[in-house]
Formats: structure tokens, sequence, C-alpha cells
């Protein structure tokens, strides 16, 4: 988003809507993969952890995780890349998601939601995180599948947003590990919603640079700086506010699959949520008044050019009509030969000029 | 719509709401279709089929479909053409449909909407298909009335807008067949939403063109072309919003006709049409800010132009005036005969015009 | 409404609200008549009906319609006039409506509403009709008292609003000769609504008019234009909106006095109000977006008007200050006398004015 | 506020809010007269009536009133003034007020709102009225507390606001007699609503002679007209706005204090304020409009203004360059002694200023 | 907040959301102080009291509190300073506060919230206070913790927030003895809310300030400290309204550590949170119509200097041309030695220069 917008203020790939996607009145479930391909084939880590122990595994085939799923230990498999819809589906098949969970999946502009299945919870969430160096925003939609005992996580990329919680488990954390997989799916969304603070933070130094040059009464394409800035919060708002009405119903409707006692750390993402969208309208609200300052700013300056060609042609044009006047070569002016006519122009001339600057500045022009 | 706007902004045709139609305090149910002829004459094509068969049929009649409504199997009944009165009262009749129901499948300026009567789910929606060529919006109402075992379905036109439904039925779609006409319903209306995402990418696109012209600073129409823009995005709201609170309310409440388990569909659809309203805003948003963005480019170019004509007329009136002074013929003027005047005079003048440009520099204007 | 504003735009009286109304603190029920006396005397117009016969009676004394009232057919009195209070006090009297009831129906700057009693169900409207001949727009307060078996109506002046309710009750419509007075008082508002569907389209079309002269660049007073439109809209709009909600509270709850089969017919209404609603906001959006045509066009307008004499000066005011170097009388000017001196000047001229004039070519202000 | 307004637009008092007000952290009920002395002294004023019987007292202690309160008649004390605390002290310590109470009574920039308390319904107002000779907006806060058999009022002024409601319980109005002390709390309040309606007339008389000097272009402050009418828009809305949510929550909910029979007047009061607050909003909406008008009228003239020095700079300047060309003294300038140089001249003037006014013309300047 | 916005407007510290905070994927309760350090080392003072003794202590370690909170009496403890975590982790695994509680007492730009967790209600504030002298704002975050029988408070600085609290628990008012530690939390909490109103009337008098430099038409960087202005109203009303739901929540649940009959205390400062926030929107609606007005004075100004230079320019350009005319050199321009032509031409310039002036005079320009 970021890296295009700063070039020619294309629509962002979030409006570009479906643009590839299926044509109208196919059947839901038929499955076409949206994004571009990211990665060369389809990577399936699996973790399976309970209190005491923690097993990694690279899976080559969805069958090979059957005796860590029938244990009773608790399960996390994490697939990246979508590109590869075949090896998906026996991803799905395996543990039959309904057809519009494997819609959604590879439907990369999905707006973030949470919705109940008879066997799943099932979330589709926006990653947004920043490369420190380069600046660039990289977006990536990702999908969690809640079961009784484990969780599926999908990402298009192998993007490592799930480090930290890996580092966790890995590291014995006693909360994670011993609760079940619903505070392990809390503990992925909340990695993603921790990263939204950092992009808002970003949008907030831009706001600050933006205002600074606005004071500083730089001409330079402010109005599209303010335009592009106003997308960006419009992209950013529109990925982060539907979570929060799904994380909301989440939280009013009882559901088997996430603990009671868990609820209290969803309502803290929610909670993370609502600060976010507070900022995200608080700078809608500033770019709007920072439109409105530079707008101001614009007519002041334009007042302040006229004034000085008013004061300026105002004072000259009736003098240099009077020099017309005498320059005039009639043959009977008498004044002409006025010897002291000349200074007397002068003098007139100087009055004029004198009760112009008078009336400029009573009017406070000057 | 898209053909006309471009032409004149004349109100689109939704906006000119009942101008054909019946007399006001006339009784509910009087007939009078408000569209214009689209067809020579009524069609009626019958699809009966279970997870077995499909059968295909012409209908002359009505009476025709009695076998088929009369076996288990399911019934799927499209009637193109609604200027033929008393053709379609035959169908009516024959299906004992409300007298507003009537009334709401001939007046095709109804708004989207569900509604329930004793027998029959009735759904009223308008269609919005691009033809590829011509680039033209194709706009028509469509009705749907749902009863326990059978389909009807009304279009203005014969635009073969099902065409991929039949499709599917054809090639033997299990969950198609298998299901009752409830889910044949989802999948006509799903059909209808699916085109929603294409009129959406179209204004993306000329949301992205205006926004390019804008930013190249060519003042063709601007304001005119935001406003037409404009008026496309209020219609295409208007056209999809009322669906949304229709099927929230269908998705809420329990009715005989709809089966609990294909609720799932019918919520899917409900969040394609939230994408498109969302799509939309956010395309109402930016249009508010192009206009913006085109206002503040019109007073940068203004306060340009004004600086160009300040800096001229302020250096070259008051160089003007010096010259009219000694142009003037006093007899007595003693610093004409003097022999270094003309130099003296070019040398205030060039230092006035320094003056002059070191204080536009200073402030910028240069 | 119509032909006050297009002269001087004062306040629609609809805004005035209750100018002439009873002073503060006085006893509920007091009753003061706001609007004009518009009939000599107020008419009383009895219909007695049932399934098989319809009577017609002129009443002069409320006390006439006992034998109707008390027989099982239904009854509908139709009263016109609100001036002469004495009257009005009989039949409400007579019928032992609440004294809230009757200081409604007398004072005719009514919010439209619908309020139940214990033995009645209170509606108040506002009757919007066309002349088509003047293009006046009429609009009177209109009231409707539903008892068990009887329908009381007041108007302020005789226009025949319910000429088509009557004609179908002449001509034996069976639904309203059959169903009991909640049906008719359901035909008579819906008669009313019918003909807001008229007013909203006389502003359709003076928003195409207008629209049209402002693509036609036409100065002539456009702010005005558009700012008694919006006015119009204002009213119109507060005078739909209260009846929105008061029908959709009416449909939500149970009451003796409606059966719940009629409720649809309720509904009907309600869903045209919400029509109407949807393009008088329609209507609003685009009365915005014209305005804001009209101001950047203006904006546009301004520049190049700013422009040209931009153009002007800048090329002949610094000639203009070379003529007057020449035009100067010092006796020591040496060029005066060269020969090819005038040549070279005007070669000098025509130079600046050709650099001038690329320069505006290359900003494209030619 | 009105007349300070039209002054030099301070903030008005309500937006002002506690200037004086205890400091923070003071408990509940410690009391502070926070408006100034009105009165010498606090009057109290003790009506006890019932159907038969009304006795009026001035009472110099509140102890005095108990004969009164244990009888079974109905009780209305009326206080007047608030700056003595010590005698109010007395008056709600006789009564039990709630500290609350006592201190909400005091602070007189409270919001209005209705308060249910165990044994009392407290009610706090701002009263205001226009003084019909002087213009003068008058506005105190009033505080009505409700008890099962007794009304007690407070109020900053001896404004005789209650007269209409005195008046008819020495006439004896039967309702007001015979109903219970909720019925005069009705009564009291419904006084200071209609008062609201006056308040409101009178703003739209403003607007209404604002809206006649904007088409009549005078352009005297405008700006700062519409905005203290802006200003006290904002300041009336606050005051009526949260009264209704007041009384909207009275009417949902039961309380022993307020008679389900009597709701249908409170209810009544509601609508009123529905009807001001709709009032408001329109004026609100208006005052918006009249900018839009205003600001696009200051547009269009300063177009005009710019045309008229376009089109006079543009033609003069090049024929001022001409006559500036012969008017210089080359010795060498053949055309000068050509005959028929001069009339040709003019014919080259006259020619350039037609073509000029005929591209005005064109453009439609003219 | 306010000492840096008047220097160049950098974003406020609570829009700089959780710069320096946790790294996302963190566990819950990973604890880091985001606020800077204010304090040497962590003040904890230990009130304990009930409705016969108040005993006040320094604690050094939290284990020295264990006979005060084992006791039936009430305690309450309060912490100053938040940089020393492993102090404060001391004092929450005593009280066994939630992690989420731990991290929330940390993040100090915390949104304003009341959660209920199994044995504790949490409170979060931001604590604002202006110091009288300097005028600056401070802002500090604040947390409540409320148990059955104790109270336990943080703050980031050692600034006596609640001496007006602790001055009553001293003189021992009956009421904050008597009642058990929610009544506490609520004088707390109470305190805080007071000093918003400081803050609002602060506000309050920057706006009259502004408002009067508006109108005396001063330009001195109007729209920036309008801009200000706006952001420091989005600032404080981000800080309050968050309050305001949650305390509405509170409101509407039952909890047992609230007291249904201390709730009354709790709707109050719910009462007074509402009417802040309306303040702060009157204020927001004011900034906004003051921007509004200082648009149209400018364009007014414009407008005015405009007039000016179309007069001045108008009126003596053509002169100026007049007089060139009779400045030309040719030989044979008969006019020149006409003896009354130099008077006529002086009468010719008057009458034109008369015409302008009834011209401009009839244009309302003069």
């Amino acid at each position: 988003m970021v890296r295009k917008i700063t070039k020619r203020l294309p629509v962002p790939s979030f409006l570009k809507q479906r643009k590839t996607t299926k044509k109208p009145g196919q059947a839901p479930g038929t499955l076409h993969f949206t994004g571009e391909q990211r990665l060369d084939h389809v990577l399936m880590n699996l973790y399976d952890y309970d209190a005491e122990q923690l097993s990694e595994h690279d899976l080559s085939k969805i069958e090979d995780s059957k005796p860590y799923l029938d244990s009773p230990s608790k399960t996390w498999i994490n697939v990246c890349g979508l590109h590869d819809i075949e090896k998906l589906k026996e991803i799905w098949q395996y543990f039959e998601l309904h057809p519009l969970i494997q819609e959604d999946i590879l439907n990369t502009n999905q707006r973030s939601k949470i919705e109940e299945y008879p066997d799943h919870m099932f979330f589709v969430l926006r990653m947004m995180s920043f490369s420190e160096d380069t600046g660039v925003l990289n977006v990536e939609q990702v999908s969690i599948v809640l079961s009784s005992n484990s969780v599926l996580s999908f990402q298009e990329d192998d993007f490592p947003i799930y480090e930290p919680v890996l580092h966790r488990l890995r590291s014995g954390a006693p909360r994670l590990r011993n609760h079940g997989p619903d505070y392990l799916a809390y503990a992925l969304i909340d990695t993603i919603v921790d990263h939204y603070f950092k992009v808002l933070e970003k949008l907030g130094d831009e706001i600050e640079d933006l205002e600074n040059e606005i004071l500083q009464e730089s001409d330079e394409d402010i109005p599209q700086k303010i335009h592009a800035l106003r997308r960006k919060l419009i992209f950013f708002r529109r990925s982060v506010w539907p979570m929060r009405d799904s994380l909301n119903s989440l939280l009013r409707e009882e559901s088997p699959l996430i603990d009671e006692e868990n609820k209290v750390f969803f309502r803290d993402v929610y909670d993370h949520l609502v600060q976010i969208i507070d900022g995200v309208e608080n700078y809608r609200d500033m770019a709007l008044g920072m439109l409105d300052m530079h707008m101001s700013q614009v007519s002041n300056k334009m007042n302040e050019v006229m004034k000085v060609l008013t004061i300026i042609a105002t004072i000259f044009i009736p003098l240099t009509f009077i020099a017309g006047i005498y320059g005039m070569n009639f043959e009977y002016m008498p004044e002409l030969s006025v010897p002291w006519a000349y200074p007397a122009v002068w003098g007139i001339m100087i009055v004029a000029a004198v009760v112009m600057l008078f009336y400029f500045r009573k009017k406070k022009w000057l």
C-alpha cells in the first residue's frame, strides 16, 4: 500500500476487491486463489505441545499429523503459501472444513471476521507489518481455524509472524502451554494486533511531519499529501474495524470452543482494537483539520499578495495619471510655463501618496 | 445510468421514482407496469430437478406446470418480461400470491427487500451487470418468490442472469441438486450479488482515473466529473444497502421456508453485501477527498497566477511612474538639463527593481 | 411553501411553530385553532358501509350519526373545517376523545404521529398535494381517529383528498368493504402517502433543472436556488420522517384496533415512507454535491478571469515602461538620436512579448 | 445570553460550567450556590389543595408546613431564591432530600435531568422566557422534587413562571385538583416547555431576518451574525436535549410516584420536546445553509469585481501602450510625420477595443 | 500537552501510543513501564480506617500491610511511582492481581476503562490538573484496584491528587468513614473528574480569547490557533469519553464489589462526565464555527481589497490612456493646437471619472 501510494496514488489493493475472483454465479466453495504466489511450495509446520513437552515437525503430507491430532496434547499446524490449491484441499478435506471457510481462506480480499461453524471457529485477519529498514508495509491475509484440540493457521507468505509465540512455546511459558488451543488462537491474534500499533505509530509520525510542513508554509503538494494520508487512514481503519465487531459478538456469545476463563484475554485484544480505532479516528479528524488549516493559509497568503498589489497600484496609478497629464503636447497648457508648477506637482503627488498610505494603515493593510 | 450521466447528468431512473405509477389512492394490488417493455412476449422456463434428474420445459400456459409442482421434486420457474399483465396475473393467481407481491413485482422502482408472507418468501433485488464491450450498465429489477417446494423468479428482460446457476444445475452440482428450493434461491441471489463486485470494480477504476487526472492538474471539468461519480455512488449504495438490512433480519428470524443449515450461505451473501457497502463508503470518502484536493489545487494555482501579476505590476508600475515624471513638458524642470540625470534615473530604476525582487524573494514569492 | 419560497425565502409555516398557539401553562386540551379558516362552516359526511351496502349522508348534527354507529356496519365520518371549535367540541364529546387528541387535531403545526389511547388510535399526518395547473403545493393537516367500528377523519379544507377511496367504496371494492375500519384507516393513509411520491417527483424535477442550469454555467442566483431547494427538502423530510417511526412502532406492537392480518398493508405504507425518505436523502446529498460543483465552477471561472488579466498586464506593463523611458524629455539621451534605435526598441518589445507568451504557454495558462 | 452575544460573543454562561463551583475532591453534597443572588431573602409559598379546596400560605419556617403535609390533601411548596444555603438546608433536611439532590439544586449549571431516588423523583430544568418589551432572554434553573403527596419546587428568582398553573388551581380546574402531585409536576414542567416554543419562535424570526439580509446582499458582518446564531442554537439545543432523554426513560420505566394514567401527559411533554428539537435541528441545518449561501455570494461578487477590473485593464493597457509608443522622443520615427498616422492609430485602437469587447461578450463576461 | 502544542504542534503524547511498549507477540502481562520515571523510589502510603479510627503508615515492604488487611477495618494503599517494576511486582503478587491488570497499570497510554475481574474491580483514568501559576497541564495515568475490603491506587507521580479525600478521611467525614471501600473508590474517581471541569473551563477561556481575536480581525495565525485548539479538544474528549461508557455499564450491571446503595454516587460521576462531554462537543462545534467565521472574514477582506484596486484602476487607467493619446508626438494632431482642447480634455476626464463613481455606487462598491 504505502510503497504504491507515494508514487501515483492508485487504488490500494484492498479497494480493488476480488479483481481476479470467481465469475458471478459460481458455487460457493469454488476455489480460486486471489493473491499472488509468494512461495515456491506450501510449507506445513506442526507443533504438538502440552504442559510437559513440545515437539516440532515439518509435514510433507497432512496425513502425517494424525498421531498428534489423536493424542490428548494440543496441536498447532501453520500453513504458509496459498497458491497450491490441490495441496490445501487435502488439508481442508482432512479437517472437514466447511466450503465457505475454504473459499474465504483463498480469497485474500476478505473482510476481517470471526465466524462460528459447528466444529470450528474461523478467524480471518489482515496482518500488517513494517519492514524496519525499507519502511515498506507488508500486508498479508491470515486465517486461523480453531477446533477443540487443534489450531490450523494459514498465511500467504512465510513471514515469521508468529515467531514470538513460538518462542514462548519453546521457552515453556506456562500459561500458553497449560491452556487449551483457544489460548493459542488468542496469542496468535494478539501478535497480529500488536503489529497494528506499530502501523498506527508510523501513521502518527507521518501526520506530525505533514503538520510541521504545513506550519512552515511550504507549498509542496500539501493537498496531495493530505489526500494520500487520508486514503491510508481509510484503508487502515477498514482493516481493523470489522475485527472489533466480530470480537465484540464473540465476547457476548457462548461457544464451546472458547473457555469462559480465557475470554478476558480476548477482551484485552478487543480493548486494543478499540484503542487503535480511537487513534485512527483521531488521525482522521486531524487530517481534516490540517486540510482546513492549509486552505486558510492559502487564503491568507493570497490576501497578502492582493494587498501588496493593491497598495502599489493604488498609489502609483493615480500618480502616473498626473504625470501623463503634463506629458500631453497641447499648445495651450498654461501650467507648463509656470516656474513653480513642477515642484507643485511633486508636492501634490507626495501628499496623495501619503494620504493613501494613511488610508491603508487605517485599514490595517500595512 | 452510466450512459446517460456522462451526457448531461439527468436524474438516474432510480430517483425518478414511480413516474408513471398508479394514481394516489388506488387499491393496493392495482397493477401497473412501471418499466418499459423489453420483450415481445412473456417467456416462461420451467426447471424440475432433484438429486437424480433435471428436466427443462418452455411453458406456454402456467397450468402446464401442475404435474411438476405436484411431484416431490423441486421446481423453478423463471419468467422473463413484465409488460403483459394479463399473462402475469394468471401466474400469480395460480400461485395465490398476495396482491402486494403482485404490485411490487410490477413496480420496477422497488427498494430491494425481503418480505415474509404466510406461504411465500418474497425477494426483490436490483440486478446490475456491465456489458463488457459497450461499458453500459444494464439495470433491471429481479423478483424471487420462494415457496415450500418451488421458486418463481421474474425479470424484466431475457438477459441470462442465471446462466451460471443453470449450468451448475445441468452439470449435477450435488449441493444445488440435493438441497431444497431455499438453496436455489440463495444461488440466484448470490449470482446477482457477485455482479455487484464487478460494478464496484468499475467504479474503483473510474475513481483511479479521476484521481490521476486531478494529480496531473488537468482542468477538464473535474467538478462535474466528481459530481457525476458521487451520484453513481449514491445510486449504487442505495441499491445495495436495503438488501443488507433485509438479509440481516432474515438471518435473525426463523422461517419455515429457510433451512437453518442453509442460513450459513445467506450469511455469506450478507458478508459480501457488507464488503460491497464498505467499498462504496470508501469510495464516497475518497470522492470527497478528491474534491477537497481539487479545490485546494485551484486555490494554489490562483495564488500562483496572482503572484506573477503582482510581481510584474509591482516592479513596473513605479518605474513607469518615474518615466512618466520625466516625460512631463514643464518648462522649468532643472533635472532635464543635467547631463548625468538620464543614467541616474536608470540607476534609481534598477535599484528599485532589485529591492523589489529581494523583497519578493524574502516573501518566498519567487 | 413553494409559492412563498420563490419570492423571498421566508421561514416555511411548518418552522414557524405554534405562532398563535396557547399561552404557556394553559391546561392540556385548552383548545385553540392555530390555522386559518378555510371554509364557511364545518362539513360532516357520514359513510356507513358493510360488504352488502353503502349509504352516504350529510350530517348537520353529530347526534344524527347514532343509528349508524350503533349498527354492526362500519361507519366513516369525514369532517372538513377546523375553525368552529364549538361544533368540533360536540363531535369530540360525543366520541369521548381524550383532551390531548382534541388539542392535537386543532394544532395544525403538529408533528406527524400515531398514538394509542385506551379506545382510540390517533393518526396525524401532513397532506401535501400539487395543484397540477398552478404548481402550488397545498399543505394541510389531516387527523384520523380509529375506533373499534368507526373512523373519524378531520381535515382543514374540503379538498377531496379521499376521493379515490370513496370511489372504491362506492364501486364495491371487496377488500375495502369486507375488512374492518382499520383497513379503511390504512386506505386513507395510503392515499396521503401516495401524494408524497408526487411531491418527491416534483422535487426531483427541480433538482434536474437546477443541475442543468449549473452545468450550463449560468450564474443566475444558483446559491439562492440551492438554498431554497435545501429548505424545501428539510421541510419535506421533517414532514415524512416522524410518520416512519410511528408506523414502525405500530407494526411492532399489538393493538386490539388493528387486525394482525391487515398489518401487512401498514407495512407496505411503511415501505413507501422508507422509499420516500431514501429519495429525500438522495436529493439532500445531491443538493450538497451541486453546491460543491457550483463553488468549484466559480473558483475555476475566477481563475480564468485572473489568467486573462495577468497575461495582458504582464505583457503590456513592461512594454509600456520601455515606451515611457523613451518618452522622457532629458536633454542628454544619446539613444534618441541613433537612427536604428526606434526599430531596435520595437525588436526588444516583440522579443519580450514572445518570451512572455512562451512562459505562459509553458505554465498552461494559454 | 442574547443580550451578551450581540455585544462581543462571550461564552454563554451555560458553557462556563461551574466556574465558581466546589473545589475538586469535596464530598458530594458539599453545598455551594453557583449562581448570583437575585432576591433579598428566600420566599416560600405553600399551596394545599384537593378536589374541594385550595389554601395558600406564605411560610416563614418550613416546619409550618407540617399540618398540610400530614393532611391527605396535596401540598405544593414553591421556594424562590437559592442564595441562603442555611435556610435551604432546613427545608431539605425537613424533607430528607438526598445530598446529591441538594448539590444539584444549588449548582445552577446543571444539565437538565430526571432522577429517581427512593422516596423522591427529582427534576432539573432550565427555564427560558422572553421579556416581551426588552427582548432579553431570562434563563434560570428550576428544580422540582416530587414526593408521594407533595411537590417541592425551587427557582432562583421570583419570576412568576407558574402563574398560569396557579391560576388553574385557583379557578378549580378539575383535572389539576383531582389528580395527584404527579399531575401537578407535569403541569409545572409543561409550562416551562411551553416557553421553549416562544424561544424557538424568536430564533426562527432571527433566522428569517438574517436570511433576508443575506438575500439583499448586505455585507454587514454576516459571518459574525451567523456564528452568533449558531451559538445560540447550540446553547438552546443543549438545554432541551437532555430533558428529552430523561423523559423517554421516565416513560419506559415504572415508578410508584407517577400514575400510569398520567403518563400520557408526560408523553405529550415528550412529544413537544421532540418537536422543539426537530425545530432546532432544522434551524441548525438552515444556519449552515445560510453560511454556504453567503460564502458563494461573496465568491460570486468577487468574481464580478474581478471581471470589471479585467475588462477595463485588458482594453486600456494595450491602448495605453500604443499611445506610449508614439510618445517616445526618437529623432527617427518615420510614422510621426505621416499625415494620416494619427487617425490610423485611432483606428487601430478602436478596432482593438471592439475585438476585446467581442471576446468578453463571447466569454459571457459582459 | 499544552506547553508543547503552543510551540510546534507535535502529536500529543496520548496519540503517540505505546511508542516504547512491548514487542508484538509478547505474553500478556509482560511488564514494561511506558512512561518516564518521575520519582526516585516507589512510595507506599497505607490508610486504615473505619467509623471510629484512622491510622496512617508509610510502608517500606508490602508485607507490612498484612495486619491492616486482615483486620475488619477498611484499608487504602496509595502507591506513587511506576518505574520500579520489581517493587510493584511484589505488591501485585501479594494482592494476586491478574496479569492483564499488571500490564495495564504500567502501560501509561491506556484508554480509560473499568474492568471486572473475579476478585477485583479495576479502574484506569487519566488525571489532568492545571498548575495554577504556570498554566501547564499535568497529565498522569491513575489506576485504582477495588477489592472487597481494600483499595489499591497507583499513580505515576507523587502529585497530591487525593489530598481532599484524605482531608475528609482525617476530619472524620461520616459517609466516607462508614461506607465500604467502594465509596472510597468513588471519592477518588470523583476527585479526578472534578479536575476535568477545571480543564474544561480553561479550554472555554481559550475559546473565548480566540473568538475575540477573530472578531477584532487580527490575522495572527488564526488557522493555526484554531487547529491547535481542535487538537486539544480531540485529546480531552478521547480521555473522557471511554470513562463514560465504562461507568454506564458499571451502573447497569450488578457487582458484589459495589453496593447498590452507592451506585447513586457513581451515577453522579457519570452525570458529570456526560456534562463534560457535552461541553467538549459544544466547544468542537464552536471551533468549527470559528473557522467558518474566520474563512468568510478572509474572503470578505479580500473582496474589499479587490474593490479598492478595481475602483482605482478602473477610474485611472482610461484617464491615463487619454493623457497618453495627447502625449503622442505626431506632427499632424489638429487637437493639439486648439486653445480650448486642454480644458476640454480635463472636462472629459472628470465626466468619465464621475460616471465611473456613479456606476460603483450603484453596484454598492462604495
